[in-house]
């Protein structure tokens, strides 16, 4: 937690507060806070302040902005990703967030199991884009959406998302074009289940506009592949 | 599981046999193999082969080797990584091995719990290692190395694991320079644990003969910035 995310419902007067249970235990543990000292704060889709600890009791502690910091710039990347197994989806959507996506499709795909959409996990999926924020300092929410039939979202909607200055790139372990680095457009990226997608998915993918790149040939989990495709993109 | 790993002593007759629980298992539960399949599978330290099952029951699977595969190069990466938290350690030591990396070092830092040198985790490092080598599709197990001393490591080894064309970058928030990116040669990557190294530590590292680089104003965890520099530096 590098910065503490509070809902602008908490930063209506001039002092403010923080009473969540999972921050003040943080705060408590690991940073060791006192009266008079400084933290980071950022506002939920709003703007981030320095500002100094006033009062520390049990139940909240209070704070008071000083100035007001930038809010570091999100990545111009939609990651359009099949569902992943549930233990997986807490650290790919925080991961994805710390590291300034800006907008996150979930999709399905045949070797993602029917049964991880009735997962519980996917109605903490806020609980982790708050995570994933205050690791990374930001304070804007992603876009989340989900997409539970392949083929009505890579035939209606994925042509929508592609443009001339805006490519879609899908990692294809047997594509003979490597995945391009140190871009300066905006782009989508579309990432597999475990397993890949099936031939059959590729080639929808591809028809609609998509292009198979490689990453190389060593296979990546999931969540490792896309901070490892967005240090490529991005640097 | 991307291919099978097996030690040399399992490997001496003209039939190989799988026989470990895991292996095993993962084989069952994800692979749904049946005798006359074709199935990846590497000798540590040695070959890779496409081979072919030849019988299955609860105790072992036979295999026999039909042709050699090119195992995937590594890259010319030595990573120095702050001992993470036990948790932590597992995923970092995997994915490091899976993207390629040639050594490891994990140290010590003033922000390492003494406590993490003693956990039992620490003698899992070769299990871990066998799990990445094995989502990868490698064979051959990278150098992993521990120093629980800071200084002496980074005034005595570090020094020597530097030259004109091996420069070692250690990445430091408030640092000017960028990260490279799209690099064709080796080098050492330094990577410090959760909260980052101290003023002192940075400063010894880059009177050592470091290069102090940033990686953008996104705070990363330790386990996601190692997949990203990677990508970056390797693209």
């Amino acid at each position: 937690m590098n910065i503490v995310l509070l809902g602008p419902e908490d930063t209506q007067s001039e002092i403010w507060s923080i009473h969540s249970k999972r921050q003040l235990q943080h705060l408590r543990e690991h940073l060791d806070i006192t009266v008079g000292q400084n933290l980071k704060v950022g506002i939920r889709n709003g703007a981030r302040y320095v500002t100094e600890i006033v009062s520390i009791d049990e139940q909240e502690v209070c704070i008071r902005p000083i100035r007001e910091e930038a809010v570091p710039a999100k990545l111009p990347v939609h990651l359009i990703v099949a569902l992943p197994r549930p233990k997986v989806l807490r650290r790919l959507i925080m991961d994805s967030v710390t590291l300034g996506v800006e907008k996150i499709s979930l999709i399905h795909s045949y070797r993602v199991d029917k049964s991880y959409w009735q997962t519980p996990f996917l109605q903490q999926i806020d609980n982790y884009v708050t995570l994933g924020l205050e690791q990374a300092g930001d304070t804007i929410v992603p876009e989340i959406q989900m997409y539970k039939r392949f083929k009505p979202f890579v035939e209606d909607v994925l042509p929508t998302l592609i443009s001339e200055t805006s490519p879609a790139y899908v990692a294809h372990p047997y594509a003979d074009e490597s995945m391009p680095n140190g871009i300066d457009h905006a782009c989508s990226i579309v990432v597999g289940p475990e397993g890949g997608f099936i031939p059959y998915e590729v080639d929808l993918l591809t028809k609609n506009g998509c292009q198979a790149v490689s990453l190389g040939n060593r296979i990546l989990r999931t969540e490792t592949s896309i901070s490892y495709i967005l240090g490529r993109l991005f640097s």
